[in-house]
């Protein structure tokens, strides 16, 4: 199993632990310190032995920072896990405070004491951060002070090791496009821009500029590395030979110098020293290493990461990996999928519905020689109320039986060699009211509105965002999430620059993978949640059209569950759509399903909806 | 008439007086010189004296600037003004550039000589267009000199004088808010604030707050004025006596002083000595003001001006008198389309169009006892390929006839005491080709999405905007200019900061009149606009929903052209929408249509189409 149902959060621990951290406060010469989830690598998935705040607080989830001071002990958190937190963090030691509304330096702009000493370890910083608590620090008379090391790592005593996950190669014909040609454009633009080095320390940019995949973390298969390019195409990579193989490091000599992780500073500074002018992407790289370019005369010069719009833009073969990748999960969820309509309602718990899926998975990939390399991220199966909990992640103590009259709400995904994929499927155990029907079918409406979408070049994530809610809008709804994350090629699950969302402005660019999935939540009742992956293209030219235009291809092939869907809220578009898409579905699928009951579940659940 | 159509561009002058202006820079010790459309009030209309860009060069559309160095004369104009500028201004004096992309503060840095002199008049500049001008200058070692006078005016002997419209009281029926409330809502602001003035130079919120109407521009009925507000409720008000008769005055002295415009700045002096904080609108006042608080020991405090929000919230009694005024325009816009459409096709022009149009809406205002106190912006009146042109102002060159087989553009306001209108109308004269009936309905469809539109509150003018294109966009279509602007009521035509369109992240609030004007062009060949006013409204609960909502509520009344809706294309939704509209078209406005033969014609308009 790539994931686990334990209850991993140790409150127990929380008093003393604080307890202790303050006992280093006087030697630190600080009043307070920050405990960020982030890692000195700031992706979503931290390996174990930098899960420092669940190990100060208890808290589990995957976005928080603590705050200790000499009398306080706040944990800021969204609003997704307000509930967590209170059910995770011992109440007497921890205050909860909102992340989004007052975030730390919000917070110490607010309520800092005068004078406050604010310790940070700068490698889990970034330098936009730094700049932030430096502006709040100001506002109140105080001073950062960076650490010479993580006090927290001295107190714990049982810390895991750095992992050392093997690094394997991503053929060409998964890539698309070779590392050397990667470094090559990377190389021209540092020239064009009389730029000294780039430093990269996203490990998904390491991955995809080198063309290797990882296993450091959970979930997300890039080897925890960072890389210096310079503008003759020479490139270091930080990456422990630990990690690499024979083979991988024969692939990597050919492209770049592999140098130990330890070797970066001095490498740094080799490139800054006399005003080397650095490009580093201020919200992905420690402070630490910025100050260090800064120290040694260099120039830090703030840009994007280079490898991150051409990483979002995917290129044909990582486009047809993609799209083969979802065939196989398709042919898991049916099989998924028909098993579950097959178990007895009140028969099957969350957990058990979690395992068949992996190991349907797992099957299939092996039988089609693609083995299913992890889940993309921990599967949210969530019936009846738990469908409503947006981020649910079921475990020992929270699993519940799946029962008749409900709706079961089921979100994963998986990494293969060509593809990651997220899909998201609600289905109906036994019958269900018609209000749930009803929102299904709004949600629905929805999520076609992007999946049919058309428009002009240009066109930003937030222009998009309206279309999926609209008909809720009507009916008094909405969802607290956007409508699309950006999808990496066997790489992150969420991966930016594109999104659908309110808040983003970025272009929609041929290539890009996003997610499309407009829910709903009736906290305490019921959840709905469609979701399937698309990409952007070129649209088909169509009669009478004076401009050209993008559009969206669907990428994910499932039946989506035509018993909770009324017919006659759905426009004769909306419902072409739906009968086409299952209509492809079966097409697609159908030489996958080898079980002539499933076969024959496919074809029921892929029928056309009459008008 | 409220409106000309004469060709009243001068562009045979534009050498002698480019050279003229170049003599006076030796004496000035400028190298160049800035000449915007603005003037020291920055509203979109100005009075004759102020027409400085139109005299230099010969432009006379309402947003542009020119910059005359020693060598070049540029005019920078935007997109709708291109051909436009060809038009009117001589090419060998004067060369184009992009408003847009390459503003003068852009052209500096990107061409600007070295060390320039670039002379401004900081009367009628912005303090925000002045940072960005020195921003500039500092690129090119230039140095930004602040004329003592507008060397223009100097040239142009026969400028005409400063204007003296007479000045009205707007009665507490329409207003719903008597001024004093106003100035003790925004003298309690100051209070909380701890400022010690607020200088407010926007004339249509001079008028708003202080519950007057002018007549000193075309089409907007503000005086052109400014005001100081003190913190104690203390308001001064420089207007010249001249505008003011006795009843005018005798108002106005019971809630503030008024003074002579003289005065503004010993009296801005006054507030700013010894530190006195005055709240100003970067965007809105002149430079020469900002500078003066400074020069005078002040603090100048930048804010958006106070009256801008509460101004675009309409209350209850300009909601209702808005909506009485477009019941009587829409009366006498049922009395053109019905003339219009008893007219031989061929037999009259736009221009006959436009003038039928104002005389009815002022015989209507007659006969209603509420009289049409001017247009609310020069009638739009274009045929065939003419409709194409966004803009398209209609003169004795351009005029030509309405002929049979095309589409006819109508876009017209009016301004009553009780309400400002804009309406557009597409309709067709005889028989029109199926594709322009097509888009036409793909038009309309965009319309009743905006008109339809429920949302959650927090929604902004840029979330909805693409609501009214999708239908477009899928056909390959687009427009390009905003969906909707915001409306004064019997002030500005157009009125932030309320918007919908791509860039506006203004909150929608109740009470916003706004426009919904989706469209479709074709350069050359055809145009199609259709164009209702509604404001923003809670809106009502619907069974199942489970947050509140607003919505819009439409106020213009007015037939769509039934015969060029192709019903197949609306979804049932839509036409239900149509359909409803059109009986309450004609419900609403039949007790105020009299003649027999108009009658018919608006129950003949108004029919339902069956799906």
């Amino acid at each position: 199993m790539f994931q686990s149902f334990d209850v991993t959060s140790t409150p127990q621990f929380g008093h003393e632990r604080v307890t202790g951290l303050r006992a280093s406060f006087d030697a630190l010469g600080i009043d307070a310190f920050l405990v960020p989830r982030a890692d000195e690598y700031q992706g979503e998935y931290v390996p174990a032995c930098s899960e420092r705040l669940a190990w100060l607080t208890g808290f589990t989830g995957s976005a928080g920072i603590a705050l200790v001071t000499r009398s306080q002990a706040i944990v800021f958190v969204d609003g997704r896990y307000t509930t967590q937190l209170g059910e995770q963090v011992d109440g007497t030691v921890f205050a909860g405070d909102d992340l989004v509304n007052e975030p730390p330096h919000l917070w110490i702009s607010n309520h800092g004491p005068k004078g406050l000493r604010l310790g940070i370890d700068p490698w889990i910083h970034t330098g936009a951060e730094v700049r932030r608590l430096e502006k709040a620090l100001a506002d109140v008379g105080g001073t950062l002070v960076f650490l010479p090391h993580n006090p927290l790592d001295r107190l714990w005593s049982d810390r895991p090791g750095e992992p050392l996950g093997a690094v394997t190669i991503q053929k060409i014909a998964e890539a698309g496009v070779l590392a050397t040609e990667k470094i090559a454009t990377i190389a021209q633009l540092l020239r064009d821009k009389s730029l000294s080095a780039v430093l990269i320390t996203d490990p998904s940019s390491v991955a995809w500029i080198f063309n290797i995949r990882g296993s450091d973390v959970p979930h997300t298969p890039h080897p925890l590395a960072r890389a210096i390019i310079r503008p003759d195409g020479k490139a270091e990579l930080f990456l422990d030979k630990r990690k690499t193989n024979i083979e991988a490091e024969a692939y990597l000599a050919q492209i770049c110098l592999q140098l130990p992780p330890s070797e970066l500073t001095s490498r740094l500074a080799v490139v800054s020293k006399g005003g080397g002018r650095v490009l580093v992407d201020p919200e992905l790289a420690s402070y630490a290493l910025t100050d260090l370019i800064r120290r040694e005369g260099g120039e830090v010069v703030e840009g994007t990461d280079p490898a991150r719009l051409p990483r979002a833009r995917k290129n044909a073969a990582e486009l047809n990996g993609s799209a083969a990748a979802h065939l196989q999960d398709g042919a898991a969820m049916v099989e998924f999928l028909h098993w579950l309509e097959t178990q007895k309602p009140g028969s099957i718990t969350e957990i058990v519905a979690v395992k068949k899926l992996e190991a349907v998975r797992a099957h299939v990939g092996q039988s089609m020689q693609n083995p299913l390399k992890d889940v993309s991220f921990d599967t949210i199966s969530g019936a009846g109320e738990h469908a409503a909990i947006m981020h649910y992640r079921v475990t020992t103590d929270t699993d519940r039986m799946v029962k008749a009259g409900e709706l079961f709400l089921v979100d994963s995904g998986a990494q293969y060699v060509n593809g990651t994929t997220d899909i998201t499927r609600t289905v109906a155990v036994g019958s269900v009211p018609e209000e749930q029907k009803r929102f299904f079918t709004l949600v629905l409406k929805g999520m076609i509105a992007i999946s049919t979408a058309r428009f002009p070049v240009g066109t930003r994530g937030c222009d998009l965002d309206p279309l999926a809610r609209i008909a809720l809008w009507k009916a008094g709804g909405d969802y607290a999430h956007g409508t699309g994350h950006g999808v990496g090629s066997f790489l992150s699950v969420h991966e930016g620059p594109q999104r659908i969302s309110r808040l983003s402005t970025q272009e929609l660019l041929p290539g890009m993978i996003l997610s499309n999935e407009p829910g709903y939540y009736r906290p305490g009742s019921f959840g709905i949640r469609i979701e399937n992956l698309i990409y952007v293209r070129d649209a088909e030219d169509v009669d009478g059209g004076d401009m050209p235009m993008l559009g969206f291809e669907t990428l994910t092939f499932c039946p989506i569950d035509r018993s909770l869907v009324i017919g006659e809220l759905l426009t004769h578009e909306e419902l072409n759509w739906l009968n086409d898409y299952h209509d492809r579905t079966r097409k697609a699928l159908m030489p996958l399903i080898h079980a002539a009951d499933a076969r024959s579940w496919l074809e029921n659940a892929t029928l056309p909806i009459s008008h």
